[in-house]
This record gives C-alpha cells, structure tokens and sequence, in this order.
C-alpha cells in the first residue's frame, strides 16, 4: 500500500469559476510530501531542510488533471518515489477524491539536491539515498503501477 | 514583441529554503494570464468566466525550473497562446528575471473550455477564437520562439 | 472541553524572515473554523454556503501575536463561538503550540449572515441560531474563559 | 497625498462566496507596506530584512470591512504610519474600490523591530525612525485623518 495524505478541499482553494484554484494542488502536492518524509522516509522534511541544510527545488513539473475539485472534498494524494539520479529526485503523486478508484490529478515532479549553504548541487547522501531506494523498491514489490 | 507581465516576488511568496515557494509560479503564471487577457486580447478575463459564462480549466500543465528567484526581484511574466485546437487552447509562459535574456522558468498550460452553466466541455465561440488566432498570427509574424 | 483543531506549520507558509507569514493565520483561523463546523456545529461549512445558501463574511477582525511559528510546529487551534446576535456571530480562536498551555495568538472575527441570493444581511435562522446558543452555553458550563 | 498601492484582485484570490477570502487582504496589506518602503521610506522591505537584518513582525491586527470587493475590482490601498514608539511601528491601511471615496476595508497593525540575528526586540535604529517620524509629519501636515 502506497502512502497517502488525508486532505480536504478548504473554502479558500475555490476559484471564481466555483472549483479549486489549479495552483493549489501544487501545494496540496508539497504538503502531502512533507505527510510523505514524516510518515514513510522517517525524517520531517524540516529536519532535511534546516538540520542537514539540503534543498529541494523543483527543477521540473508535469501535471495532468482529469476531473475538478470542489470545496468540501476530501481528497487522498497519495505520494511514490520515481526515480533516484545521482543529485535529483522525481516524486509522484495521485489525487483521489475519497472512495474512487481512478486518480481525478496525476503528476511528477524532478527535484535537485542543494546544499543550502553554497545554493550549489549535492550528490544525495547515502542516508538518505538508501531510505529513498528501500521505498522504491517497496512500491515495486507492492506491484503499483504509477506514471 | 510578445506580452510581458511586471510582478515582483513578494514577502510571503518565499518559502523556508528562502526562495520562491514553486507553487506561487503557477499563481504568477494565472495572474499574468489575466493581464494577458485584458492587455492583448481585449477581454478581461472576469469577463470571459463571468458574462460569457466560459471556464478555462487547466488540463495538463508542465514547466522547467532552471535558476530559482529571490525575494524582491522584479521579474516579467510572458504570456502568449501557443496552440488553439476545437476546445482547448494551450498558453506558454516564460518568466525572466528582470534585465535578463534567458527564461529562468519556462511552461505551458492547456486548458479546456468549459461551459460554466452546465460544467460540460464546448467548443471554442468564433469572436475568443479569432482572437487567439490573431494573437498567434503575430507572434508569428515577430518571430518569436518559445517552446 | 473546547474544540481544537491540528495542524501543522507548513514549508509554504513561511516568509522571509523564517517565521509564519502572519496573513496565513487568518487562515489556519478559517480552515480551524471550517473543522469546527464539521465537527462541533454537527454541519458542514459548505452545506453553510451551499444547501442553505447562507454566507458568513468578516465585518471585524482582531488579533494578538505574543510568539512567532516556525516551520514544522505542531499547532492547535481552538474555536469557540463568543456571541450571537440577531445577524451577526462572533468566533473566537486561540492558537497553541502542542504541548504548550499558553496560546501565541489570540483572535475574534465579527461575521454578519448574508442572504447568498440577494446579498443582503439576514437573521440567523433558528436552526442555526440554535446550535450556536448551545455552544455558547456549553463553553460556559465548562468555564472556559477566553477573549 | 497619501501613498497608495494599486492592486488588482485576482481569480484565485476569490472564494467559494463569490468574493475575496478575508485572509487575502491581509496579504494586500502587506504588498501595499513593501511598496510603501520603496516608493515612501526610500527602502526597499527585502533590504530592510536582508542587509539590515530587521524583522518586523506582527503583533497586533484589527480590520474593519464595510463591503466586499469581487473579481476583478481595481483596488487601492493606502498605507501610513500611526504611531512609532520606541521599537513598535504601527502601519495603517485603507482600502478604497478605484474611483470611489470611501475605504471599504480599514485596519492597522502594530509590529516590533527585531534583531533578525538573535530574534530579540531591538529599539528602532535612528536612520529608520526618521524616515518613519517624516512619514507622519507629512501625513499630519496633509491633514488626512484615519483612523
């Protein structure tokens, strides 16, 4: 089973054409990524932030919506590690609305290792590449399959 | 010459890395669409989703991230419309540092027009079509490339 | 006991100088208000909006900040109704720091019922005025004291 | 003449009543206070922060709101100095509709000078306190009144 992130759609993330705001799933994304560190890697994204000074901006974004979203929906996002390169890191998410099947957002994102300090790119340190291979290669024994 | 949106990056666009929160460029994006739309096309967006009674949700969205941007830096927002098929039409953005040639962020949405009244996908109207049409025409004409 | 609701400081929601961006906690106020709704009114907020087509905006706002938040803290945010009027109902907040028994913020918002149809002020309808008044009294009963 | 920043609402900035989220305002006052630093107090906010090393956070809010504003209402917000102690500023804002007489929205908010290195309460620096007593001065010979 894959990781998901519990969320609700708020009063505020409705746009004037009655739906949600196309931007605010890119923070629903980070923030089920930040649920995504604490809950299955065993580190707050803080800590990788601001004890061991690592960056992680997005280099680049795909994003493919399927359904809208309205106020009151609980959603699911869930939340996979992709692909692990030498200094970049391509995460996953799927968007469900509560009880159904079928992903209504999919997306990825490549993100770069930084060390904050120099705001120059980092190879991932082994720590932190081997909790990011073990999830890979537990979604692949899971048998999930994800864009 | 392609239209360009003056913003600058504000106190809360930041985020805990002390740089723009990637999020906030999908916002950057949606605010120098509005412009776009009242300074090129003759349509003020509100218009469009609140007289006309059309919607342009996003359907697939992509974006490159090549230096990030720092608070306080006035950037430039271009918007242009990259392709208009039966009902959908893509916009490209690119977003320069201000003084700068190269795009740091490069993107396109595409979007889908959408009946407001009954939530369903319709065709393009002639007098939006020819509009964006016109506007690709030129940008043609200029020379322009972007991808 | 009063309703509190959990959230979490998140990695968007800081500003330049490291701390929340103090806009934001006009919303953690909202969002708290919304689960406050759901889970001490016995409806929905978007029922609110929606079904009874009652809008609740803010005539008054006021707040006190005594201690920052930072990225990563574990928040409460608790909600109480402090009055009720023939149209107008005010909720209070208090924002803790898990774990702490002294709020960091204090707050109150006036809100007025709006007739989502005509835009104009209403009585609150008796259901609703109901519910309200019994929260008033159970807060009391449970002598909690707030601003 | 009191400064005045001019700003446009936006599509995201609407909620899922029709009109602007009440937490957005408190974002356009702080957009109008960055500009107010450059265009008023001759400073730019990011320099204020980042070379001076000053925070100013939040300690106190109150907001009144007469009337909402929708999408794409062209809005100007005022912003002065009330009152400058020994290391509080109190900002004040008024919101006006383009064109109209009355602010639809006023408010003010009381901040502290911060030593950003050490996160302790510092006394305004006297470079800074002039330009803010100016402020005032010229705002009290111009005879606005505000609350």
């Amino acid at each position: 089973m894959t990781f998901r992130s519990q969320l609700k759609i708020r009063f505020g993330d409705i746009d004037r054409a009655g739906i949600v705001y196309y931007p605010r799933f890119m923070h629903y994304f980070h923030v089920a990524l930040e649920e995504y560190f604490a809950g299955e890697l065993g580190i707050e994204y803080h800590e990788v932030v601001e004890t061991h000074r690592i960056g992680l901006p997005t280099v680049h974004l795909e994003s493919d919506f399927s359904r809208p979203f309205s106020y009151g929906d609980n959603i699911e996002v869930e939340v996979s590690v992709l692909n692990v390169g030498r200094s970049s890191i391509t995460f996953g998410y799927r968007v469900f609305k509560q009880g159904e099947s079928d992903p209504r957002i999919t997306g990825h994102n490549v993100t770069v290792c930084l060390d904050m300090d120099t705001f120059k790119k980092m190879e991932i340190p082994t720590w932190f590449r081997q909790q990011l291979e073990q999830q890979i290669n537990m979604e692949k024994l899971c048998g999930s399959t994800r864009h």
